[in-house]
Protein backbone atom coordinates (compact mmCIF):
# COMPACT_ATOMS: atom_id res chain seq x y z
CA UNK A 1 0.00 0.00 0.00
CA UNK A 2 2.63 2.30 0.88
CA UNK A 3 4.84 1.39 -1.58
CA UNK A 4 2.34 1.82 -3.99
CA UNK A 5 1.74 5.58 -3.13
CA UNK A 6 5.25 5.75 -3.09
CA UNK A 7 5.06 4.66 -6.97
CA UNK A 8 1.89 7.12 -7.34
CA UNK A 9 4.07 10.00 -6.37
CA UNK A 10 6.70 9.22 -9.36
CA UNK A 11 9.35 7.25 -7.35
CA UNK A 12 10.43 3.81 -7.35
CA UNK A 13 12.09 1.97 -4.46
CA UNK A 14 15.07 0.03 -6.36
CA UNK A 15 18.40 -1.72 -4.47
CA UNK A 16 19.03 0.75 -1.38
CA UNK A 17 22.16 3.57 -2.36
CA UNK A 18 25.28 2.51 -1.31
CA UNK A 19 26.84 4.03 1.27
CA UNK A 20 29.51 6.03 0.50
CA UNK A 21 31.66 4.64 3.13
CA UNK A 22 32.23 2.35 5.72
CA UNK A 23 29.00 2.16 7.72
CA UNK A 24 25.78 0.37 6.99
CA UNK A 25 22.78 2.53 5.66
CA UNK A 26 20.14 1.26 7.98
CA UNK A 27 19.86 -0.62 11.67
CA UNK A 28 17.71 -1.48 14.30
CA UNK A 29 17.27 -1.34 17.64
CA UNK A 30 13.78 -2.23 19.54
CA UNK A 31 11.01 -0.88 17.43
CA UNK A 32 13.43 2.00 16.41
CA UNK A 33 14.57 2.46 12.52
CA UNK A 34 17.55 4.37 12.35
CA UNK A 35 18.87 5.35 8.96
CA UNK A 36 22.13 6.81 7.92
CA UNK A 37 22.37 10.20 6.39
CA UNK A 38 21.00 10.02 2.49
CA UNK A 39 21.98 12.69 -0.18
CA UNK A 40 19.84 12.88 -3.16
CA UNK A 41 21.50 9.85 -5.36
CA UNK A 42 19.85 7.89 -7.86
CA UNK A 43 21.01 4.97 -9.48
CA UNK A 44 24.42 6.06 -8.27
CA UNK A 45 24.36 9.23 -9.66
CA UNK A 46 24.45 12.36 -7.99
CA UNK A 47 21.14 14.36 -9.26
CA UNK A 48 21.69 18.14 -7.24
CA UNK A 49 24.93 19.28 -6.30
CA UNK A 50 26.12 22.67 -4.61
CA UNK A 51 24.81 25.14 -2.15
CA UNK A 52 21.59 26.41 -1.52
CA UNK A 53 21.45 30.05 -2.01
CA UNK A 54 23.80 30.19 -4.86
CA UNK A 55 24.24 26.64 -7.04
CA UNK A 56 20.41 25.71 -7.07
CA UNK A 57 16.96 27.53 -6.74
CA UNK A 58 14.80 26.30 -3.87
CA UNK A 59 12.47 24.05 -5.53
CA UNK A 60 15.84 22.26 -6.93
CA UNK A 61 16.76 22.21 -3.46
CA UNK A 62 13.14 20.52 -2.04
CA UNK A 63 13.44 18.03 -4.89
CA UNK A 64 16.40 17.14 -3.72
CA UNK A 65 14.94 16.89 -0.11
CA UNK A 66 12.34 14.66 -1.37
CA UNK A 67 14.92 12.30 -2.82
CA UNK A 68 16.86 11.91 0.20
CA UNK A 69 13.43 10.92 1.98
CA UNK A 70 13.07 8.54 -0.81
CA UNK A 71 15.94 6.67 -0.26
CA UNK A 72 15.59 6.97 3.56
CA UNK A 73 11.97 4.93 2.61
CA UNK A 74 14.22 2.47 0.01
CA UNK A 75 16.88 1.75 2.87
CA UNK A 76 14.52 1.30 5.27
CA UNK A 77 12.60 -1.06 3.19
CA UNK A 78 16.05 -3.35 2.65
CA UNK A 79 15.27 -3.47 6.12
CA UNK A 80 12.05 -4.69 7.49
CA UNK A 81 10.69 -5.85 3.59
CA UNK A 82 7.56 -3.75 4.12
CA UNK A 83 6.78 -0.10 4.72
CA UNK A 84 3.29 -0.89 5.46
CA UNK A 85 5.13 -2.60 8.95
CA UNK A 86 6.01 1.56 9.53
CA UNK A 87 3.97 2.53 12.33
CA UNK A 88 5.06 6.01 12.35
CA UNK A 89 7.77 8.46 11.01
CA UNK A 90 9.28 9.69 14.00
CA UNK A 91 12.68 12.09 13.38
CA UNK A 92 13.93 13.91 10.29
CA UNK A 93 16.97 15.49 10.68
CA UNK A 94 17.71 17.66 7.75
CA UNK A 95 21.32 19.19 6.57
CA UNK A 96 21.30 21.77 4.32
CA UNK A 97 24.03 23.30 2.24
CA UNK A 98 23.87 26.49 2.59
CA UNK A 99 25.83 29.71 1.12
CA UNK A 100 26.18 32.35 3.49
CA UNK A 101 23.25 34.47 4.35
CA UNK A 102 20.94 31.42 3.23
CA UNK A 103 18.32 31.01 6.18
CA UNK A 104 15.52 29.02 4.10
CA UNK A 105 16.33 25.98 5.14
CA UNK A 106 12.61 25.10 6.41
CA UNK A 107 11.98 25.72 3.18
CA UNK A 108 13.95 23.04 1.15
CA UNK A 109 13.57 20.38 4.59
CA UNK A 110 10.11 20.67 3.60
CA UNK A 111 10.91 19.05 0.54
CA UNK A 112 11.30 15.51 2.62
CA UNK A 113 8.43 16.56 5.30
CA UNK A 114 5.73 17.10 3.24
CA UNK A 115 6.38 14.00 1.09
CA UNK A 116 6.66 12.10 4.16
CA UNK A 117 2.78 12.60 4.82
CA UNK A 118 1.79 12.36 1.27
CA UNK A 119 3.18 9.24 1.53
CA UNK A 120 2.00 7.96 5.01
CA UNK A 121 -0.28 10.76 5.85
CA UNK A 122 -0.88 11.02 9.61
CA UNK A 123 1.80 8.92 10.68
CA UNK A 124 4.11 10.04 8.28
CA UNK A 125 4.06 13.55 10.42
CA UNK A 126 7.45 13.94 12.54
CA UNK A 127 9.48 16.49 14.43
CA UNK A 128 11.98 17.45 12.42
CA UNK A 129 15.59 19.68 12.87
CA UNK A 130 16.80 21.75 9.67
CA UNK A 131 20.26 23.46 9.82
CA UNK A 132 22.29 24.87 7.55
CA UNK A 133 26.44 23.50 7.43
CA UNK A 134 28.70 25.20 5.08
CA UNK A 135 30.07 22.07 3.20
CA UNK A 136 28.01 18.48 2.63
CA UNK A 137 29.63 14.92 1.30
CA UNK A 138 30.42 14.67 -2.18
CA UNK A 139 29.11 19.23 -2.28
CA UNK A 140 25.10 17.54 -1.80
CA UNK A 141 22.97 20.21 -1.20
CA UNK A 142 21.11 18.23 1.00
CA UNK A 143 21.85 15.05 3.46
CA UNK A 144 18.44 13.43 5.69
CA UNK A 145 18.69 10.82 8.40
CA UNK A 146 15.43 9.24 9.63
CA UNK A 147 14.37 7.47 12.65
CA UNK A 148 11.10 5.49 12.14
CA UNK A 149 8.75 3.45 15.01
CA UNK A 150 7.93 -0.28 13.12
CA UNK A 151 4.82 -1.85 14.40
CA UNK B 1 6.11 21.16 40.33
CA UNK B 2 8.13 21.32 37.49
CA UNK B 3 5.88 24.10 35.97
CA UNK B 4 6.59 26.06 39.25
CA UNK B 5 9.82 26.08 38.88
CA UNK B 6 9.86 27.15 35.32
CA UNK B 7 7.60 30.03 36.58
CA UNK B 8 10.18 30.56 39.55
CA UNK B 9 13.04 31.09 36.59
CA UNK B 10 11.13 34.30 34.84
CA UNK B 11 9.02 31.80 32.00
CA UNK B 12 5.82 30.93 31.75
CA UNK B 13 5.21 27.71 29.57
CA UNK B 14 1.71 28.92 27.18
CA UNK B 15 0.96 27.64 23.71
CA UNK B 16 3.36 25.56 21.97
CA UNK B 17 5.22 27.58 19.49
CA UNK B 18 4.37 26.78 15.97
CA UNK B 19 6.44 25.09 13.99
CA UNK B 20 7.95 26.60 10.72
CA UNK B 21 6.98 24.36 8.58
CA UNK B 22 5.04 21.15 7.86
CA UNK B 23 5.98 18.98 10.59
CA UNK B 24 5.32 18.68 14.10
CA UNK B 25 6.85 19.97 17.24
CA UNK B 26 6.56 17.01 19.05
CA UNK B 27 6.19 12.89 18.96
CA UNK B 28 6.38 9.94 21.55
CA UNK B 29 7.79 6.79 20.90
CA UNK B 30 7.96 3.93 23.46
CA UNK B 31 9.12 6.28 26.75
CA UNK B 32 10.88 8.69 24.32
CA UNK B 33 9.87 12.54 23.51
CA UNK B 34 11.20 13.78 21.09
CA UNK B 35 11.17 17.51 20.19
CA UNK B 36 11.81 19.51 16.75
CA UNK B 37 14.50 21.98 16.69
CA UNK B 38 13.37 24.84 18.67
CA UNK B 39 14.61 28.19 18.27
CA UNK B 40 14.57 31.40 20.11
CA UNK B 41 11.09 32.65 19.66
CA UNK B 42 8.41 34.23 21.89
CA UNK B 43 4.49 34.75 21.07
CA UNK B 44 5.86 34.22 17.61
CA UNK B 45 8.61 36.44 17.51
CA UNK B 46 12.57 36.06 17.18
CA UNK B 47 13.98 37.69 20.69
CA UNK B 48 17.65 36.78 19.37
CA UNK B 49 18.90 36.64 15.47
CA UNK B 50 22.00 36.47 14.16
CA UNK B 51 25.43 35.02 14.27
CA UNK B 52 27.40 34.57 17.97
CA UNK B 53 31.17 35.94 17.55
CA UNK B 54 29.55 39.30 15.56
CA UNK B 55 25.83 39.70 15.85
CA UNK B 56 25.74 38.92 19.69
CA UNK B 57 27.25 38.58 22.98
CA UNK B 58 27.82 35.22 24.73
CA UNK B 59 25.41 36.31 27.39
CA UNK B 60 22.69 36.73 24.73
CA UNK B 61 23.52 33.62 23.19
CA UNK B 62 22.67 31.91 26.29
CA UNK B 63 20.01 33.84 27.11
CA UNK B 64 18.69 32.28 23.40
CA UNK B 65 20.03 28.90 24.38
CA UNK B 66 17.70 28.84 27.44
CA UNK B 67 14.72 30.28 25.29
CA UNK B 68 15.17 27.58 23.09
CA UNK B 69 14.68 25.03 26.08
CA UNK B 70 12.06 26.47 27.59
CA UNK B 71 10.19 25.99 23.91
CA UNK B 72 11.53 22.55 24.24
CA UNK B 73 10.04 22.08 27.34
CA UNK B 74 6.52 24.06 25.98
CA UNK B 75 6.09 21.94 23.21
CA UNK B 76 6.73 18.58 25.74
CA UNK B 77 4.04 19.66 27.81
CA UNK B 78 2.19 20.36 25.26
CA UNK B 79 2.09 16.30 24.18
CA UNK B 80 2.23 14.56 27.93
CA UNK B 81 0.69 17.50 30.00
CA UNK B 82 2.52 17.71 33.00
CA UNK B 83 6.44 18.21 32.93
CA UNK B 84 6.29 16.02 35.94
CA UNK B 85 5.93 12.63 33.99
CA UNK B 86 9.75 13.50 33.22
CA UNK B 87 11.93 10.43 34.38
CA UNK B 88 14.96 12.67 32.65
CA UNK B 89 16.44 14.73 30.22
CA UNK B 90 17.75 12.42 27.69
CA UNK B 91 20.01 14.21 25.06
CA UNK B 92 20.20 17.91 23.93
CA UNK B 93 21.55 18.70 20.51
CA UNK B 94 22.84 22.78 20.03
CA UNK B 95 23.19 24.23 16.98
CA UNK B 96 24.89 27.62 17.19
CA UNK B 97 24.78 29.78 14.16
CA UNK B 98 28.31 30.87 14.23
CA UNK B 99 30.86 33.47 12.70
CA UNK B 100 33.89 32.36 11.27
CA UNK B 101 36.44 31.66 13.73
CA UNK B 102 33.76 31.02 16.66
CA UNK B 103 34.48 28.57 18.82
CA UNK B 104 32.57 28.83 21.99
CA UNK B 105 29.76 26.93 21.32
CA UNK B 106 29.46 24.92 24.73
CA UNK B 107 29.20 28.42 26.13
CA UNK B 108 26.58 29.24 24.51
CA UNK B 109 25.17 25.52 24.70
CA UNK B 110 25.23 25.90 28.80
CA UNK B 111 22.45 28.32 28.35
CA UNK B 112 20.44 25.14 27.71
CA UNK B 113 21.94 23.15 29.84
CA UNK B 114 22.52 25.13 32.92
CA UNK B 115 18.76 26.07 32.67
CA UNK B 116 17.82 22.35 32.20
CA UNK B 117 19.57 21.43 36.00
CA UNK B 118 17.97 24.49 37.22
CA UNK B 119 14.90 23.26 36.62
CA UNK B 120 14.91 19.50 36.77
CA UNK B 121 18.06 18.90 39.07
CA UNK B 122 19.74 15.69 38.86
CA UNK B 123 17.22 14.66 36.09
CA UNK B 124 18.04 17.15 34.36
CA UNK B 125 22.00 16.24 33.78
CA UNK B 126 21.93 15.33 29.58
CA UNK B 127 24.42 14.28 27.22
CA UNK B 128 25.06 16.89 24.83
CA UNK B 129 26.68 17.98 21.66
CA UNK B 130 26.97 21.53 20.86
CA UNK B 131 27.91 22.34 17.04
CA UNK B 132 28.99 25.37 15.50
CA UNK B 133 26.87 25.73 11.90
CA UNK B 134 27.34 28.90 9.42
CA UNK B 135 23.21 29.60 8.92
CA UNK B 136 20.31 28.44 10.55
CA UNK B 137 16.44 28.90 9.67
CA UNK B 138 15.26 32.84 9.90
CA UNK B 139 18.60 33.72 11.08
CA UNK B 140 18.16 32.36 15.02
CA UNK B 141 21.43 32.44 16.77
CA UNK B 142 20.76 28.72 18.36
CA UNK B 143 18.36 25.70 17.23
CA UNK B 144 18.29 23.41 20.32
CA UNK B 145 16.48 19.67 20.24
CA UNK B 146 15.95 17.35 22.63
CA UNK B 147 15.15 13.83 23.90
CA UNK B 148 13.31 13.41 27.24
CA UNK B 149 12.09 9.88 28.70
CA UNK B 150 8.68 9.87 30.79
CA UNK B 151 7.90 7.63 33.68
CA UNK C 1 37.40 -8.82 25.38
CA UNK C 2 36.41 -5.82 23.60
CA UNK C 3 38.77 -3.92 25.85
CA UNK C 4 41.41 -5.96 24.43
CA UNK C 5 40.95 -5.48 21.35
CA UNK C 6 41.11 -1.59 21.67
CA UNK C 7 44.13 -2.55 23.67
CA UNK C 8 45.70 -4.38 21.00
CA UNK C 9 44.63 -1.41 18.47
CA UNK C 10 46.82 1.18 20.22
CA UNK C 11 44.10 2.84 22.97
CA UNK C 12 44.16 2.32 26.90
CA UNK C 13 40.90 3.44 28.38
CA UNK C 14 41.27 5.41 30.98
CA UNK C 15 39.41 8.11 33.42
CA UNK C 16 36.22 9.25 30.85
CA UNK C 17 37.11 12.86 29.03
CA UNK C 18 35.68 15.67 31.41
CA UNK C 19 32.83 17.34 29.58
CA UNK C 20 33.38 20.75 28.10
CA UNK C 21 30.65 22.12 30.12
CA UNK C 22 27.61 21.82 32.46
CA UNK C 23 26.20 18.37 30.90
CA UNK C 24 27.28 14.48 31.13
CA UNK C 25 29.37 12.62 29.12
CA UNK C 26 26.86 9.53 28.88
CA UNK C 27 23.62 8.43 30.00
CA UNK C 28 21.49 5.25 29.66
CA UNK C 29 17.40 5.30 28.83
CA UNK C 30 16.31 1.72 28.43
CA UNK C 31 18.99 -0.40 26.34
CA UNK C 32 20.13 2.69 24.70
CA UNK C 33 23.32 4.81 26.19
CA UNK C 34 24.25 8.08 24.16
CA UNK C 35 26.87 10.04 24.73
CA UNK C 36 27.83 13.17 24.57
CA UNK C 37 29.82 14.97 21.44
CA UNK C 38 33.45 13.17 22.26
CA UNK C 39 36.24 15.72 20.76
CA UNK C 40 39.41 14.51 20.05
CA UNK C 41 40.82 15.32 23.45
CA UNK C 42 43.40 13.01 25.52
CA UNK C 43 44.94 13.01 28.98
CA UNK C 44 42.26 16.81 28.86
CA UNK C 45 44.75 18.06 25.95
CA UNK C 46 43.03 18.59 21.92
CA UNK C 47 45.84 16.34 20.18
CA UNK C 48 44.17 17.58 16.76
CA UNK C 49 43.16 21.42 16.01
CA UNK C 50 41.60 23.05 13.15
CA UNK C 51 39.31 22.69 9.65
CA UNK C 52 39.93 19.45 7.31
CA UNK C 53 41.11 21.41 3.94
CA UNK C 54 42.77 23.50 5.54
CA UNK C 55 44.85 22.67 8.76
CA UNK C 56 44.73 18.91 8.57
CA UNK C 57 45.58 16.23 6.47
CA UNK C 58 42.52 13.21 5.70
CA UNK C 59 45.69 10.87 7.79
CA UNK C 60 45.46 12.97 10.77
CA UNK C 61 41.65 13.69 10.43
CA UNK C 62 40.75 10.24 10.28
CA UNK C 63 43.17 9.77 13.64
CA UNK C 64 40.87 12.34 14.91
CA UNK C 65 38.02 11.41 14.30
CA UNK C 66 39.31 7.45 15.63
CA UNK C 67 40.18 9.21 18.83
CA UNK C 68 36.86 11.19 19.09
CA UNK C 69 35.59 7.13 18.99
CA UNK C 70 37.77 5.94 21.49
CA UNK C 71 36.57 8.29 24.10
CA UNK C 72 33.05 7.59 23.51
CA UNK C 73 34.22 3.88 24.36
CA UNK C 74 35.99 5.44 27.21
CA UNK C 75 32.30 6.93 28.36
CA UNK C 76 30.17 4.55 27.90
CA UNK C 77 32.38 1.97 30.04
CA UNK C 78 32.21 4.55 32.67
CA UNK C 79 28.34 3.86 32.43
CA UNK C 80 28.27 0.29 31.69
CA UNK C 81 31.73 -1.22 33.47
CA UNK C 82 32.17 -3.35 31.13
CA UNK C 83 32.35 -3.00 26.89
CA UNK C 84 31.40 -7.00 26.55
CA UNK C 85 27.89 -6.06 27.71
CA UNK C 86 27.22 -3.68 24.05
CA UNK C 87 24.95 -5.62 21.88
CA UNK C 88 25.89 -3.37 19.40
CA UNK C 89 27.16 0.57 17.77
CA UNK C 90 23.83 1.94 16.45
CA UNK C 91 24.14 5.24 15.18
CA UNK C 92 27.01 7.53 14.65
CA UNK C 93 27.44 11.45 14.02
CA UNK C 94 30.37 12.87 13.01
CA UNK C 95 30.48 16.73 12.58
CA UNK C 96 33.70 17.44 10.62
CA UNK C 97 35.78 21.24 10.76
CA UNK C 98 35.39 21.91 7.42
CA UNK C 99 37.08 24.79 5.17
CA UNK C 100 34.83 26.11 2.49
CA UNK C 101 35.25 23.80 -0.11
CA UNK C 102 35.97 20.78 1.60
CA UNK C 103 33.80 17.68 0.77
CA UNK C 104 35.51 14.66 2.33
CA UNK C 105 33.48 14.18 5.16
CA UNK C 106 32.98 10.41 4.68
CA UNK C 107 36.59 9.91 4.29
CA UNK C 108 37.13 11.59 7.78
CA UNK C 109 33.89 9.51 9.43
CA UNK C 110 35.81 6.21 8.41
CA UNK C 111 38.36 6.55 10.99
CA UNK C 112 35.60 6.57 13.41
CA UNK C 113 33.51 3.69 11.80
CA UNK C 114 36.14 1.55 10.51
CA UNK C 115 37.87 1.53 14.18
CA UNK C 116 34.46 0.59 15.64
CA UNK C 117 34.62 -2.38 13.00
CA UNK C 118 37.92 -3.59 13.97
CA UNK C 119 36.63 -3.81 17.81
CA UNK C 120 33.33 -4.76 18.02
CA UNK C 121 33.52 -6.65 13.73
CA UNK C 122 29.85 -7.44 12.65
CA UNK C 123 28.18 -5.54 15.87
CA UNK C 124 30.50 -2.25 15.14
CA UNK C 125 28.33 -2.33 12.12
CA UNK C 126 26.59 1.04 12.40
CA UNK C 127 24.51 3.85 10.91
CA UNK C 128 26.16 7.20 10.04
CA UNK C 129 25.82 10.65 9.51
CA UNK C 130 28.42 12.87 8.27
CA UNK C 131 28.29 16.29 7.48
CA UNK C 132 30.91 19.77 7.57
CA UNK C 133 30.14 22.46 10.19
CA UNK C 134 32.29 25.70 9.89
CA UNK C 135 33.01 25.84 13.49
CA UNK C 136 33.66 23.55 16.15
CA UNK C 137 34.05 23.99 20.08
CA UNK C 138 37.53 24.78 21.05
CA UNK C 139 38.21 24.33 17.32
CA UNK C 140 38.52 20.82 17.36
CA UNK C 141 38.50 18.89 13.87
CA UNK C 142 36.21 16.59 14.09
CA UNK C 143 33.32 15.91 17.00
CA UNK C 144 31.49 12.70 17.20
CA UNK C 145 28.49 11.12 19.30
CA UNK C 146 27.36 7.62 19.41
CA UNK C 147 24.05 5.44 20.21
CA UNK C 148 24.60 2.00 21.27
CA UNK C 149 22.68 -0.72 22.34
CA UNK C 150 23.32 -2.90 25.05
CA UNK C 151 22.13 -6.44 25.89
Amino acid sequence: MIEERINELGYELKEAPKPLASYIPVTTTGNLVFTAGQVPVSSGKLLYEGKLGKDLSDDEGKKAAELCAVNCLNVIKSEIENLDKIDKIVKVTVFVNSADGYTDQPKIANGASDFLVKVFGESGKHVRSAVGVNELPINAPVEVEMIVAVK
